[in-house]
């Protein structure tokens, strides 16, 4: 699940909330993974990686993830993404483009203090993608972590993201590929909305 | 529904296909959505959108779209992609990095044959991702199409992308975020086999 706050009442945050509650509604799974896309600008590389979306407040979309990882050297080295719901439940994709950035530390610590104390242990004993020798030396660091850390305490390399998108396409799949496809586009403070051919 | 021709014998394409039975076991819906990360070069953006995997033809994986398309010009501009199933039935995301290249006019010609007519007609009339002025004239243009046109002939602006992966990474999701995470790298033809940190 995601959660909304003071959702913005402009026209692409409206339909995404719709879009949202009919997949809710509809029994999707995983309704809150949203697929981000970066480009490391330093090695050249395009990647992406499912993360799950926390929080919609306003127009900043709101995510959590350790600092080190490749992503966040990604987001360091070229700032715009893509991000991408898909709903198999009602056949939607939602699509952003944004630019991203950290939150900020008070933010984090405070956002951490109140999570389960057995994610914050993983978010402390895991050096995000980097190699381990095996599987039970993942859960031996862990086992390690939750006895001897103060789990209340957000390590400097975990955080939030956000990102404010400048671009929405909200795509229904149809019989024969007859796709429904609308765009909005913000230019100059206003959104301008297009009908896009399947 | 993808479909596997001459499975290639190397690890990560038997890991990948028995993800694959486990997620179509368990009933996954659009399992052969795939998520498709580019960057396009010339305008410094990334950009991502689902598409439908058709073949797995020992290592090339296939899907067809228009080659007019933004992301045919994006991976014109940049052949690098990165390339992600999510499985919700079995918790189960596969991430791929390859290069991406067109699939030959004789192939492309070949397959259209043998498609639907329904499926063909919306592969002639679109100019994929141009605006329009309603649905109503996607709808319109389509049924001109189906009328009007050779629904065998192949038009030159559509056709297969094909790409073979040089990174497979399998994540599989657990408790308190304890993701069981093996990645598959090429070097030199062999492919090495790493754990990597949730």
């Amino acid at each position: 699940m995601i959660e909304f706050n003071k959702l913005n009442q402009t026209s692409p945050y409206i339909v995404f909330k719709k879009k949202y509650d009919e997949a809710l509604n509809a029994g999707q799974r995983n309704i809150e993974a949203i697929h981000i896309s970066s480009y490391n600008k330093s090695i050249d590389e395009v990647d992406a990686r499912l993360v799950n979306l926390k929080f919609i407040d306003n127009n900043n979309f709101i995510f959590f993830s350790n600092y080190n990882s490749p992503k966040s050297i990604a987001f360091e080295s070229y700032n715009q993404i893509c991000a991408l719901f898909f709903w198999s439940a009602t056949n939607v994709q939602i699509r952003m483009k944004a630019k991203i950035r950290r939150m900020p530390t008070k933010y984090n610590n405070q956002y951490f203090k109140n999570r389960s104390i057995d994610k914050n242990a993983l978010a402390i004993s895991s050096n995000q993608s980097k190699e381990i020798s095996s599987y039970d030396e993942v859960i031996a660091k862990y086992m390690k972590t939750k006895k001897l850390e103060d789990l209340a305490k957000c390590p400097d390399y975990w955080g939030g993201f956000s990102f404010v998108p400048y671009y929405f396409e909200f795509w229904e799949g149809n019989e024969s590929r007859i796709n429904k496809r609308e765009s909005f586009i913000l230019v100059d403070d206003n959104w301008n909305k297009s009908n896009l051919q399947p």
